[in-house]
């Protein structure tokens, strides 16, 4: 009998206690969950600080610290591509075979209804107070994101100095020469 | 004795009347018109709703309706290059040789004038009422887009549920996760 | 009711009158072809003499001079992308809706058949006489390639000097420097 | 106290029991592994016949059966780029920071030790009886195959249909048209 | 001994006094200066007037007519890259090896340093009246754009009429059609 | 009065006697020469062993040695590109303006006469004795290479352990893993 996969991305700037709630929820509904990591190639700005490698580190440590069974996700970076017609097959390109996506950005939604997927509306969680934004601007102004994000996150930005770089990233830029 | 060719290049979004005008008195100065699709590679957005292939069936069916004398027109989907200095030539590449390029932009108006093609201005129709973002605009807010269209338009949307889609897409998005 | 769509690819290295015969011969199975230009970026070698834009030129003069209904066929120039796994999805996205794919080509046949496509074998026609390889060959040593290709494609090969172009190329090349 | 990482990237086309022992013995060298998926953009050729995703799951599910503890690897898949001078820069992108790069090949071994990376040779196994080439030309002359692979590899394709897909893509092509 | 080489990065749109200043000052500090053209693929913009060519001929009669040593400089034209993770690469690649950016910009110095690189703030100059969007301006609006430029920057847009391409390129466009 | 340019394109690898010669001869055709470095991106392989940058240092000094006067020449390294229809539009965004070409290469000759520019044989040299094959096989071999290079190679060269590089890269791999 063939698993039920159920498919999640986010851009994970970075990973924070609202994905892992999510990524709790979906387990609940499905055998396996992929969960995409979005726009892989972007990174060091102060909307996408991080690269996909160091997204990677943060929700491996994350799930295995929470003791997830590894047998039942997927990791997978996924850059963008500039052609909607054809993110459907990008996505099933770097995917195991999978038929229910989660997500409630309606480009998605239409996109993958048109292949026929089954679309799911993500669990609900706190969206206000645990979003990517907020942990970056907590970062930038020196607050305390730490509460917002798993340790897994902590524990990689120290090791890489995210900190500072995101810092430093906000600092306002000279003019053009 | 060779044909005089002339392009006119536009992203139908989709194909509407002021389309159909701008072509036959095109068809008046030139032997054969060449029908450029631009910005090829876009759809499912707000201001690009529909693919190449959909704008191809509008645009092809419409002329056919018309009883357009089939060897005096080519239709060529084109994609959008990144390099205004190559764009040209990514033209001269997709296309049957011509000699007269239709443009009211400025940019297409300059680059073909530096490599030496006679640059005409498009003929004039009324451009208030019969433009694309009108026909998308009444399309999401349920208003008579079909009186704006040929035949051949309403049938591909109709045939491809385009309504819903463009619909579906205006919805707002919920905020990042 | 939808009408029954057929697609057929090939590269028109140049138009010949075997593919002329093979579109004859789906039109009768078939409402509408589409019938897509291969490898669209290459030219100016010697397998891939021509321009997108110049075979197109070919194909469509030679469906009008055969007097084929222009409502029912769509000519579309398709690029190469490096992506096995994209391609369907490529084909879709600048193309009419469609359900059966016309194709000899093992890789072609095994992505369409993968995403649910109904694929059948091109209707046969003498191969060893009439390819693009034997007409570009007659071209480059001065044979009699005439014979094997409609007329569109003689008076567009003499309106670009594509006979010198070929034979200018064939020219084996100096050692590099 | 920082971990010692080192990298590994194979194509993995499929994943077998070669690519298990390495794993195994590059574990007991280092503290955390990251397993590169290589040329992920690749899929549907009789030496590639796999997509990124679907070396994903024989990859992911080989490990969680040998009980391999799951905060100790990171697999990811990688895309080519034709550019050898920014290979290194690309690996770093997409993966966590590492220092060590297990490889048996010349160029990723000059790129990387002009990058100041520490490389080693990779673990020996039995590499003539245990290759991705053994693997793909069993499962074309119908020979066992399944021998040389972890069992998650055998589920895998099995649910795809792999063994199918190979042999269809190894049919002699007709000659171009 | 290796000689000490820093580089400075500008897109020199067009090369004027300030560009010059900045040379003079950098050369005092370091054995040789290689000048990046940088976004060498834009052009016939407003923000971008000029090829990568059209500045190249600029920057190097501007040095020339200074007298400035020709083995001490490098000119070398730099397209942009949508990976921040791979600049620092990229650069390399197209460079000179070098030790030491000069550099105002924040995204710039945190890469090159995230590298091991010294980065320098660029010697000041008058960057109200001396920036390129300055020269820009008073080229469209007629005002006299000559006394901040190169004797060689006027000599170059006198070639190819740059005057009156940016003039067209600045009229208002009709609206899409 | 405008100035006669000519171009000259070469991939360098490494600038040797025969590059030096060829630009002397062409020097005395015309006011100014462009020397296009070509397969920018290529480096690390046995046939494109040197970055871009490190062909720039060859070249530049290399002409700064022998004294050639510094206005009379442009150095810009050329990306390749994979559509034949756009190369010439490439060649002419990457540099001043320019006439005539020089080149020994058919489709380089075909490309650019089609666009109605005066093609001109390069002038001759002793081809079989200095070529970049012989330089690189002599490398390889711990032949004399360097009597067949300017100093400005060979100190380069030193300068990035070049020597080894190549070595290194032509050691036979070992078999896929």
């Amino acid at each position: 009998m063939n698993k039920v996969r159920g498919i999640f991305i986010g851009r994970m700037q970075p990973v924070h206690n609202g994905h892992m709630q999510i990524i709790d929820k979906i387990l609940e509904e499905v055998d396996e969950i992929i969960i995409g990591i979005g726009s892989a190639q972007l990174s060091h700005s102060l909307k996408n600080p991080f690269t996909a490698g160091e997204r990677v580190v943060m929700l491996n440590q994350a799930l295995a610290e929470r003791g997830v069974d590894p047998s039942r996700y997927y990791i997978i970076p996924m850059q963008d591509i500039n052609f909607n017609a054809l993110w459907v097959s990008h996505v099933k390109m770097l995917t195991p075979p999978f038929s229910i996506i989660y997500s409630g950005n309606q480009l998605v939604k239409q996109l993958f209804s048109e292949e026929g997927f089954e679309v799911r509306q993500p669990p609900l969680y706190d969206r206000l107070r645990l979003s990517g934004t907020e942990v970056r601007t907590r970062m930038i102004e020196g607050g305390n994101w730490e509460e917002l994000v798993p340790n897994a996150t902590i524990n990689l930005i120290n090791e890489i100095n995210g900190d500072e770089r995101i810092k430093n990233l906000s600092i306002r830029e000279i003019s053009e020469i």
